[in-house]
């Protein structure tokens, strides 16, 4: 079934996608530890949650299968050695520390699959360990700052399956992110490639949460194929160099890609994804933030015999858009920029309008706020469903970020 | 020789010592990347070295052998195979990124054991490669953001030899740091232990930087072995229950300590360490901040014959000092509080006015500006000898931040 | 007619409020210019309005006359001389700079009332200018920073009418805001009470937006007529001992009150206003945040004959609570925390979950997304009536914010 | 006197100066209030007074006649008028509170004219209020928060004279300051040219602290009065539109200059003052900061005769040395970057690198820190005289900041 399994394009017909519902490491957001969990701000939960609900009928509703990740994750569960091999690596004295290893674990385990994926994607406080099995090491981690506070901490950008991993044509990539904070969302994904028989057997091009990788970071926020062979990498402070030139050597490597365009990020916004400034809305039609885009610095990775095993073009002051088409074989790429004036622009930018994610051709799914960008992609023949953003808004993620496609048409050029 | 190695006290008398001269890092330390560079202001360099070498004087001229973590380095990169073992750790895919690892490694296998050094512990960027060693991928290191825009990121913390390694009674630990920014400081002083001769054969009692320790951070600025078999141990935003429970595991088994008390640091200060607060100029004279001690949540660790090895006592809402006083077996403890008004007192703790370290029981060295915590030490019988710290002092670290005692004399009580 | 306003209490029934609806202002907000402009995110304009308009028409629906604020503008500036009055303030070398003083009058003497009512209070940039009204100094204003890149600054805190003025008893204060950026807020609401015929002849107590206030700031966020000859003000950053002590004085020199009950808000959150914290629901029911309440420090100003008019009583350690009880001749308050577990408290405090505004005893409006404080309410026999909060939310003010009220019964204790 | 007071350059002899030493104000500063006091970093005060005092000893040996404003201050508070008249502006129920307005006149009226000043200018807390003067209001100053706990805020940016009053050609500006926090220092100024004998009689431009300025603020470390009858002027943070050109319009009506080259300072950096990244050490040599300088748009202002009285020219995008060059009469400026590679230059930049101040035309006085600008301008024939910038350097002004010109020579062109 894997086999099949393969994202071809950026917009042709979405058949298979991951997302992950808000829940439980939302509820344990506060304004004051939002920066220590890497979330931008609180959300009603219960809302988001509705609103989630939503988007996930809506593309059901067109055909697509939405796979969830607490869902897949239980299942994934169900299975002891599954079990034992991700609470293996969770529940250790470097993770739990001395003396709470055995209760939390002994806890864990006492769990059925439902509950032990909420706690793994939610975190795991010392209150939700039962009073039976809580010994003196509780007070310890009462008194500790931070993550440290929790046996296991909180993943809420679960929300954004987009990062974790990648499904580059025919294969994935296990993604190193960036924050160390954020290093156990692909653990959870691994779990999941590994045992659960749906996923199991599917290619993995790079990238292993049981290694170290250093400054070789990989976001899939920055990371688009968008056919042809061809794949757009956003150099940003998440996704680096060390990443970028590892993953395209692995893809020419096994054939699976031909050429890798570089989006040099401008180092001023040095934290942005290239998918909050810049997403496909059709083959030939994005939508992009100018104040940003205007200043990538566009370079090509292409295969070569000799070490590396690559050869960097650089294309200095050309337009990345430009390069884009030329790599895309079009003449040029229909350009819809966010919408408004000044402010509005600026404003719906932040509010995500930017991150769209296709349907099929010519459909994308955004948020309803951003309503001057929509109504220029409406003009441009785009069909733009609305995905309601007064709360899934506030991680600064959108229909893309939240979205990671499994297996997605190609598209001709 | 390592035989003799080994730290019994925080005050007895100072026989070997490490530590690091300001150079390359901290020439390149700017504004805009201090933050990056986790240091907190930028330095006059060459004076910030003079000042250096004058503590250093002082200190040998006492009759403190006084190693430099330069000298070390160069030294140890002079055996081939240390150059070998460390290179291949640092000049990899991962950090370097490919197409640059081979021209690097070439570049860094060219030069003396000196140079070497100044550029593993100053860091090595794109321009440092000569112009016939820099391959097109250079263009991509200079459009990547913060450490990525190096090829060996600078390390100016190094200039706190405290934080890294701890000598622990006979033995040594080699500390996973809390930023990963500063992970590479301890690979380095690997190096130095593993391969220079005054230092292999030493005991490490635990850590080792080709491990991955996640939540299990351990900085020395918390640690202090105070004699009688008692450490204490702060944990705060850098230094973890889950290293502090391991440690004391490790010191417990092997017979080296017999009661660990833990200084738990008050949450909304999380990032100090407790010898920014808190050190003995004395066998029972210490100097601490009233502001965040009388905020210290006191525990002990002991050796325990069951699982986890250890057992914990909370000790509430009992004074940390009355705690240490008891574990020492000391009445009490004479208390010198940051001096001045409420003004001062809280300006010199901001300049480390409470980070002195000993020489011998008594005399103790901290920085010059510190005049009322200085003059109420010296009424109190203890000898100061000061560091000029307008330049040193910038980086938030006095005496004993800047010091790694390798052979201290125990004292009695 | 103005003869009959007055607020006597917090929670009598309301029958007269000034409100101000989202608009321009709000239009003109970015993530980079909304620090500047003091006010917290960005909303979605038009469904912030949506949502005023449903708060504004359940307030109707229960017998609530609502005046807003750009209508009343509008209707004093149909007055001539109430324009010029304005306009003679507003439009000046001072604020508009020299060369741009008579094309910008010119502009806003050319408008119809409401269109003038838009500007004054959503601001008015160099492109509202139209072209053949611009001469060549509108390039400086483009090359200026912040608020002086407009001809008159947005004022988005409008919003929140609570601050700008406040009946207290018979007569009102017209409030010296602590931000210069929100000082012609006081402007506009002067204008108002000087020519709209509803409003003229109402009695000032304390306050002239034409003196100047220095460090003696009040807003009216801190302030709450609780009845019974009491007035409650939170001293904070905002509302300053030094317009405190003014304002009793002013208050016991009329008769209009005989005590005033301090709250001296903890410093570390120094921007907070008291009602962020702390609002009535009904005759002897509170809802409050337990975090910052129990750290209020209590004082109560009664009148003295001798200078300056004034007595001082400071209570101590005494429960805030427990003074404001006594103070109403109350056995004690019933009190309603903050709902939820620790997280949930957290969050709802920041959105709004304390800022209640009462309809009547026992009946008040709070934001729909505080599930839990709002529960809590009506478990305690309250009517809680919903306010949507997504848009409105966040600004960081709720119900209690967003209406000054202008008529209020008197309840009986 | 003052009839010969007047400064005609940048650069021309230097005959007198007005400086103010660091002292109470700077003692009072700690690591939390120095945000909320305006000053960057807290200094050793006892080292800063010793090196501003070499700093002035410098001067002097140099035949510059050199004025502190502690002593004229003390020196006007011994006229009971001139106390009387700041007084009654500093001590009023607006600044002080009502309740403490009383005895806290009745100290500083017993007090000798030398402890005055140094209160007026370090500020008052209610500690210095003695004991049988502390009336109980004083336990509401000590829970109130900020700049509000003090009887008198202390104003440690007197430090630098330069920016409150400029002496251009033959008159002075008594400059509305762009923070609130530092209005009192214009006052005092004031004070100084209304009482002392030596100062009453100047020729007042624009500007008095009796008056509120709204927008128009105005700082001297914008302001250059280059000679020739052109002023430069930095369009900034501090020095907006609003007052420039009102001062220009003062100049022009008056015949005092005949040009202002107005530059606008780029909008990220919006704080910068001019004077911290363009000087004048020479009558064609500047030493400036590349990185800001070359995005500074300039325009030029002149005499016009109708309304406003200006005429504003826009020099697009012209190199703002160009503009100054031709203003003065010369072929070019010849440059003096700030000194090294990238690190050392925005080091040196950080660190007031290109705050010179002219002694005379070719011999400057700089920080002694910035060693590689220093080198630049000996080579450029420039004599360099250093200041020991260990602790006043922390402030973020250098030489030209911490000096205030009241007679200087013309120089020809």
């Amino acid at each position: 079934m894997t086999a099949d399994y393969g994202v071809h394009s950026e917009v042709g017909r979405l058949r298979k996608v991951l997302v992950c519902r808000p829940g439980l490491a939302h509820r344990r957001l506060t304004p004051t530890n939002a920066d220590g969990l890497l979330f931008d701000d609180v959300m009603w939960v219960e809302n988001a949650q509705r609103d989630h609900a939503d988007f996930v009928d809506e593309m059901r509703g067109r055909g697509v299968e939405v796979v969830e990740l607490h869902e897949l994750l239980a299942a994934t569960m169900a299975d002891p050695a599954a079990r034992s091999w991700l609470l293996d690596r969770k529940i250790t004295p470097n993770e739990v520390g001395l003396g709470l290893v055995d209760p939390t674990r002994e806890f864990l385990e006492s769990l059925g699959p439902m509950d032990l994926a909420e706690f793994l994607i939610g975190g795991m406080s010392t209150a939700d360990l039962p009073g039976d099995l809580r010994p003196p090491y509780v007070a310890l981690a009462r008194e500790s700052t931070g993550a440290r506070e929790y046996l296991m901490p909180p993943l809420p950008n679960t929300l954004y399956t987009r990062d974790t991993t990648c499904w580059l044509y025919g294969g994935l990539t296990l993604n190193p992110l960036y924050w160390p904070a954020r290093h156990d969302e692909t653990l959870l994904m691994k779990a999941v490639y590994t045992f659960h028989p749906d996923f199991t057997g599917s290619t993995v091009w790079w990238g292993d949460p049981d290694e170290t990788w250093g400054q070789a970071t990989f976001e899939g926020g920055d990371i688009m194929p968008v056919g042809g062979g061809v794949v757009l990498m956003g150099m940003s402070e998440r996704t680096s160099r060390q990443a970028i030139t590892q993953v395209a050597r692995a893809l020419f490597a096994r054939g699976a890609a031909e050429r890798v365009v570089v989006a040099g990020m401008p180092k001023l916004r040095a934290a942005m994804h290239l998918d909050t400034v810049f997403t496909f809305a059709d083959r030939d039609v994005v939508t992009l933030y100018p104040k940003i885009m205007d200043a990538v610095h566009a370079f090509s990775l292409y295969p070569a015999d000799r070490e590396p095993g690559l050869e960097l073009v650089d294309h200095g002051s050309a337009a990345f858009t430009d390069v884009v088409a030329e790599a895309l074989g079009l003449p040029g790429l229909r350009v819809i920029e966010t919408g408004g004036d000044v402010y509005a622009s600026e404003r719906q930018q932040w509010d995500s309008g930017n991150n769209a994610v296709a349907l099929e051709p010519g459909v994308v799914m955004t948020y309803d706020r951003n309503t001057q960008t929509n109504t220029l992609l409406r003009k441009a023949g785009i069909e733009v469903v609305t995905i309601v953003g007064a709360e899934l808004g506030r991680g600064r993620g959108g229909g893309h970020c939240m979205t990671c496609p499994i297996v997605r048409d190609p598209v001709d050029f």
